[in-house]
């Protein structure tokens, strides 16, 4: 990918909602700990970047996006303000709490999975008990029905549960297993080193700045003493010194070159892997999203068989009659139907 | 109320589903523990019945109706086959185990109750978990419902176990307080009363009876005397003897009359008290019926306000939007949007 140098200050600064907490051009320049480089750039813990209105204007790289490949280019004062802390070691801890609150919602789906195992227990249970099992006749058949009813709920909730456990909290628990987070610590480790190298580059553009500062010191020196005629091998020295000036230069180009190259590396791995991590986090919340419909689709299936374990009784308390229930009772208990008499001598 | 001495056979002993224990006609003579009065006529444990085929044809007082004012003359053995059980004690206990089995409808509804507050605790107390709590975006609020929506649960389910309280359990457990049995304490002596004057009547009968015969005896021994002239006076002795005879005559009528008031009387209570308790029962099953008819209506309430529970999750679930809870936390977490540039001299 090409390195762009174009910068869109209307876009960062005018926008209200921007609350990044240190955007690199709004550091007053004496608290910077920093290395001022001409009055262009500026770079911060080894990254260089433009100033405000300075050099070509930038666009987005995915406009209208908010796309992580767009925001995390510079780093942040952790809330302690000593360390900082990267723009990619945000994106990481994103994708941490994600992780981490997956594990949650399953953490709560097997609660609620408890629950309902307990509920079906105690209906289950309850549906068992010999409370009014002498009830007779028709009001006995929709009595024993309404007792039914309860292992008949009980059972809606235990499949409600047993749904739950497969369909909801399996899934949340197991989406991205150990593996993520391994692959998370090579995408951590891999941006790092290339940030460690890139400060080891930045040193050596330093040292290479400072050695032709000295070179041009000294020619400088040796070109006064030239002039005032206060030495000998004046013209030998001064071409020595501006050889080695030259050698100089040539050695800063070749450090700047590598600074730059390391740096257009890193850009690059930036912007491949906070796409990545992107896309991971857009899956994560699809993942999440087509879990909690499944689990609200279990929920309305729980009310809509718990509706249906109320129709049988519901029909037998229809068809209920105590006439009937009186004939029954009649039949199976009645002493006799011949009437008295009168007696006589 | 009339006593008929109609006496229909095919309708008691032609029915197989006849199961009273001892119809009066069906017990051979051999076994009978009771004192014959000619041959038309049965009285057991005081009571007088016709024999089968014996008198007018008895029909129903309320045909058709298997009302118990027509199926509980008889007395019947209990199950040690030594006390008899009246017809009338036959129906009082039906009345008793009614009130029970109620109360055990109560207790088994009040059972249910406390399922239902359990599971409505342990579901609000879940909805207040911190669980995940710190999910955002789009995500985060459809989280949030869905957490709510188990409070709303609980709600739904405290609201049923509540109603439950006062629409069910209340009412199947207050339906005939103390007074009830009270009243049936009142019929059964009421009763009991007039068959022990019953019983007292018929000694009376028995004992009148046996004074004829002894009188009787003497009357035709003084008349054989007369004959072989083996006496004196005996003329005086014979009109003597006819008038004690005529007046033992006249004392065994005056029983009769007494015993068939009483038992007249007996009869006309058996028939208004058994169609009172009759009614009584009607009343137990239509009351048993509209509450548990009470209990189908909260269940079908509570699944469909449980239903509506899960609907404002369903329109967050369908309402979230990966990409507009990624631009949300870019917006709050970004460290800086301005891309880094080549470094130069």
């Amino acid at each position: 990918m090409m390195m762009e140098a174009s910068f869109d200050t209307e876009e960062s600064f005018d926008d209200p909602s921007c609350l990044a907490p240190q955007p690199p051009g709004s550091v007053s320049p004496a608290k910077r700990q920093i290395t001022e480089v001409k009055e262009t750039k500026i770079t911060i813990n080894c990254v260089t970047f433009p100033l405000p209105g300075e050099g070509p204007e930038q666009q987005l790289l995915k406009p209208n996006e908010w796309s992580y490949c767009d925001y995390f280019w510079a780093d942040r004062k952790d809330p302690q303000g000593a360390a900082h802390v990267t723009g990619f070691e945000v994106l990481l801890q994103k994708q941490l709490k994600g992780k981490q609150l997956q594990k949650e919602m399953a953490e709560f789906i097997h609660e609620r999975i408890k629950i309902e195992e307990e509920y079906a227990k105690n209906l289950s249970k309850l549906s068992l008990s010999p409370l009014a099992a002498q009830e007779e006749g028709t009001l006995g058949e929709a009595w024993t029905q309404l007792k039914k009813s309860l292992h008949d709920e009980a059972e809606v909730h235990l499949k409600f549960s047993n749904k739950l456990h497969t369909e909801v909290e399996k899934p949340l628990l197991t989406f991205r297993g150990d593996n993520f987070k391994k692959d998370l610590k090579k995408y951590d480790h891999h941006i790092a080193d290339l940030r460690k190298q890139l400060a080891s580059r930045f040193a050596g553009v330093e040292k290479a700045r400072k050695a032709l500062a000295d070179r041009q010191k000294d020619l400088e020196v040796k070109t006064q003493q030239l002039e005032v005629k206060l030495s000998n091998k004046t013209e030998e020295d001064i071409k020595k010194a501006r050889r080695k000036s030259t050698q100089a230069g040539d050695d800063l180009m070749r450090c700047l070159d590598l600074y730059n190259q390391t740096q257009s590396k890193w850009f690059e791995e930036m912007v491949t892997t906070s796409m990545e991590l992107e896309k991971l986090e857009v899956e994560r919340v699809e993942w999440v999203q087509q879990h909690l419909r499944q689990y609200t689709t279990l929920r309305h299936e729980t009310d809509m068989f718990n509706q249906s374990t109320v129709e049988p009784v519901d029909q037998l308390l229809q068809s209920m009659d105590p006439a009937k229930d009186r004939e029954l009772w009649v039949k199976e208990n009645k002493t006799g139907e011949v009437r008295p008499v009168d007696l006589d001598i």
